[in-house]
Formats: structure tokens, sequence, C-alpha cells
């Protein structure tokens, strides 16, 4: 059976990519700058973005596209967005206008959900659980084949799950305390560097701090890598809390895979083995047994090929309902 | 559309009720003592439960069994149990060759879920979450209408969600510490109710612990409604630790309703208000606002409904699936 042709389209806080998707492959990749300035902007940029995909590849059946944002999934309305100027839009209709084509619109984590499901041994995943840890914790489910969403589709927001009652409060826009974005986050890593770097002027975090008044992710994991002592400590625990949330995931959703991506995931080597034995000692012993743990192998276009993977499935999801009722719901 | 004429089997821990299900109603009810000397003892107990229900309701098209074990549900083998002896147990193929007829085996607390997603308001719901607080904590979580197990059917283990990374150790069969279990469940409000008892002889709790060296759940839960302070203060904390697990699971599946049921719920007035505004506090605004959390609805007879409920959606899917290959794989 071929698969319509379908575009994925990812935005993120600095760029829009966009390409053609056929099965785990994006091609005729067409990258533009993220214009922050207004959303009439954005939305300029990313047709931009498309009509020169479009020019190489032809018209698609569809577009998928992925936000750092909350969507609700059935209308494509952006509830909230973090960096990105599209709080409220009524994101799907918009672009649905402008481009003439059917469109769908997903958050960013769930588009790289789908997309490691196509990437990991044995592709397609019909279970998968996607743990994103960036500046924030993003996640993504995969049941069945396809991305589980709640119901309004504002589910699956893992990363504030608790792991620690009385943790830190999360630095997202979420009111939680010590949810696995408040300990396992980029800012989480930032926030007890600093709070490290001050305590400890003469350590290597302390001699950061002094410069900047604050000591970022980054910096933190190259000094871990460079074998400071307080940096690897920071990694372990996050490590360790990070394997906690593990076996939560492993004994609510029984995945075939759980896979770790995300920024600081370039990094697994620092706290991935630490993660994966504490939840190898935390998780019910029946799950842990049949489930694969790893680190994302998705690559720069993860999240165009999981767009695109999303309207295919979309697509055909409407063409079932076509042919049951004579009617579909698309945004075409 | 009339359904198929399913029955509902509950096994328990100290009885076995069978009847027959239409809807979220159960008829012809039947209960047998539980037989634990044996797994052959138990099974003929079970049998003698179905031939006195199928005697007054007529053969069944399939029947659904509820069972307090960790199942593999695509086999219907009990991988392990607590309290009955089924471990190890092909207990749908030998229920199967017994009745003559196709049969479905799924834990307990799935069970209750789907009986819960039939008896709330606007029923049926298509997302759904329940936790039943007894001697351990169960979890079952329907989605768009059914029960979802992960890949091998044994998913879903709600109970065994991390909420403090350094509580006790979970005294259910699960290697965690800080598991629901381990602060929300009976045997968790036995073991603190225990040591406060040991500590403070002269209160309430003391002078049970002197006599019997324990303070069971249901006596502390009485100390409460007598409007003992120490016993309200363990209740509100297991109120407040059910309210951060609260917050954790609307955030994952954003389902419409969350229900709380199990033998502790009966005493919710001591606990639920305080777990609700824990979770209040804690949750991703926009999913609270839109789902309902209250305390379960299911009767003395949920679990036979909800096998009933399962066996009936069962037999539906064999039936499309017959539809579209021309094969089954139903136990019959």
């Amino acid at each position: 059976v071929a698969e319509a042709p379908v575009l994925g389209m990812d935005v993120g806080g600095t760029k829009v990519a966009v390409g053609a998707v056929a099965g785990p492959r994006a091609d005729h990749l067409v990258e533009e700058p993220t214009e922050l300035s207004s959303t009439e902007a954005l939305l300029d940029g990313m047709e931009k973005a498309y009509r020169a995909v479009v020019e190489a590849a032809g018209e698609p059946e569809a577009v998928g596209v992925g936000v750092p944002s909350q969507i609700e999934f059935a209308t494509g309305r952006v509830l909230s967005s973090v960096n990105i100027p599209l709080e409220g839009v009524a994101l799907r209709e918009e672009l649905a206008n402008r481009f003439g084509v059917a469109v769908f619109v997903d958050n960013d984590a769930n588009c790289a959900a789908l997309a490691e499901a196509q990437l990991v041994d044995d592709a397609p995943a019909r279970h998968l659980v996607m743990l994103t840890l960036g500046t924030g914790v993003g996640g993504g489910v995969v049941i069945d084949g396809t991305i589980f969403r709640g119901t309004h589709g504002l589910g699956a927001e893992l990363g504030h799950v608790t792991i620690d009652a009385d943790g830190p409060n999360c630095p997202g826009n979420c009111p939680n305390r010590g949810c696995i974005e408040a300990l396992c986050s980029g800012t989480a890593l930032q926030r007890d560097a600093t709070e490290l770097g001050k305590d400890k002027p003469d350590s290597p975090l302390g001699r950061i701090y002094a410069q900047n008044r604050r000591v970022k992710g980054r910096e933190t994991v190259e000094a871990a890598q460079q074998g400071d002592p307080d940096a690897l400590t920071l990694l372990e625990r996050l490590g360790t809390n990070l394997g906690v949330a593990i076996a939560s995931f492993v004994n609510v959703f029984e995945p075939e895979h759980l896979v770790v991506g995300g920024g600081l995931s370039r990094a697994a080597e620092l706290f991935f083995p630490r993660a994966r034995e504490e939840a190898a000692a935390r998780a019910l012993p029946a799950l842990w047994e049949r489930v694969s743990v790893e680190v994302a192998r998705g690559g720069a276009h993860a999240g165009v090929i999981g767009a695109g993977v999303l309207a295919g499935q979309e697509l055909k999801g409407q063409a079932r309902d076509t042919a049951r009722t004579g009617t579909t719901e698309g945004a075409r």
C-alpha cells in the first residue's frame, strides 16, 4: 500500500524545519529561522518553509505540524506556548487556510515519540513511551501504534508526574513540586549547579558561577565530562530521579520501548546507566524483563519525521471515517 | 443492537460471585465461598457458581472473570496471585474447557474500572482512571471505552507509581519504595497506626496496640470517625499522598473521570477532601478543570458487572476480527 505524500513541519524555538516524509525518512528538507516577533510573522515563516518544500516535492495530501505547545488536538487550537507567540491561536485552521491542504497539529513531544516508534528495532513499535529532557521535560506515549492524548488532547504530560512529593517547585508552567521537570530538566540542572557553584567558589562550578552568576546545564555537563566530581554528582542524582520516573512509566504503560531523548540525552553516558540501575531496582520485575529502555535514536530530523507520520496516520483515520459515515471532520 | 448474553464472575479472597450482566446491571447473582485449599478446589467452586447461574439465566455466549492476580491477558494465564492459589494457572483455557463457552480473564482492578465507566454520569465514560484502595492499591485505566493493558496485559499497575522517592518500602509484591501502595493502602495505614500506637501508649491507638500488638486499618478508620486526632492525622496524610497521585494520573491520562474505590473508600470523608485539595494544587490547571474526581459508585456487584462488560466487549472485538479475517483467536 503506497503511503499518501505527506509533509512534516517541526517548529522549534530557533528554527522551523519542513520536509517530505516517507516511512522513517525526511527528504527535501528546508529550514527557516523561527520568527518570534509576532504570531503573523511566525505563520509567514512557516508558510515560506512549506512553499519551498512543495516547490521541490510537490503538493502533499496533508501536513503534520509539531509545536512546543499545549494543543487541543481535535480542534488544533494552541492553549499555551512557552517560547513562541502561538497562545490562543487556532493553528490548524490558520495553516489549513494558508496551505489549502489538510493540516494536523500536535505538540513536539508527541511527534518525537511517533518518530521514535519508527526508529526502534523491530519498528514500528506498538507501545512506546518517550521522555524528552531539554529545558523542560516532555513526554509522548504511543499506544497500539498511535499517539495517546487523553480526552481533549491534553494528556501525556509526563514531565509533570511527581516523583518526590516534597521536592522543589517545577520551573515550568506547572503548579507542582517534585515533578520530573523539577528534578530532571536542564533548568533543574542549572538551578542545582548554580546553587552548588555559589556554595563552593573554589570549585570548577564555583568559577563558572563567579563569572556569570549562574551555571547553565550545558556548562555542568561539560564540567562533568572533564571529571569534576560536583558536576558528576549532580548528573548522577538526575539519573537516579530519572530512574524513579522510568520505573513508574514502565509500571503504568508496560511499553515495549521506553526511550529518553532531548538535548540532555546527548550526555546520556553521565546519567543514563544510573537511571537504568535505579529503574531496574524499582519497576515490577515481570514488566522490567519485557521492556527495552534506551536513549532515543531520533537525529536532527526526528521532529519532522514524527509530524509527517502523524499526518499520514490521521489521513488514514479520516479515510476510514469517511468510508464508514460518508463525512469527514478534517480541517481541509 | 441487542447485547450478547454474558456472565460476569468476580473472584475475591473470601467469595466467588457470578451473575448475568446487562448494561450496568447484574442479575441472577450467586455467591460461593472462595476455596483456598487448592487450585482444583478453587476451580470447582467457580464452576459450581457458574452452573447455578446458567441454571437460572441460560447458557451465555461468554464469561468474563476478574481475579486478584497479575494476568497475561492475551493467553489468560495467571502470572502471580497474592491471596488465591492460581499462580501459573492457564485460567482462561481451564475455564473455557470446563464451561464450554468463550472465557476472558482479567485482573479485578481492570474489571472494577470497566464497571465504573458504566456507572458514572453520562456513562459510558470513554476515558476513566480508577484507583482501588484496599489491602493494596490497584489501578484500572479505560481508554476509548476499553481497558488499557500495555504490551502483554501487565500494565496499569498504578499502585506502584512512585510519589515519594525516599518513602517506605512497598508492602506488596513490588521492589519499589514510596509508591502509592506504600503510602495509601490499608497495609500502609496499619503500619503507620501501629507505629504510632507503639509510641503513644496512652492514646486511643496506643490502647488498641497494647491489646493486639498492631492497629489495623479498619481500627484506625473507626478511631478517626470517633474523633481521635492521631488517627485523623494519619488519614489526612493518606489523603495528601493520594492527592499527589491523583494529580500525576490526571496529568498523564487526562481522563474525563478519575474515581477512587476499594474498601478504604467507604471512609472517604476522612481523606478524600484533602486528596482533592492536594490534587487541585498540583495538577496542570487546564487538565484539572476538565476532569471529574469522585469516589467510585460501584456497589457490592461492581466486580461482576465489570467482568461481564469485559466479556461483552471482547466478544464484539472477536466478531469484528472474524468478519475481517475469517478466523478467531478466542479460547472457545
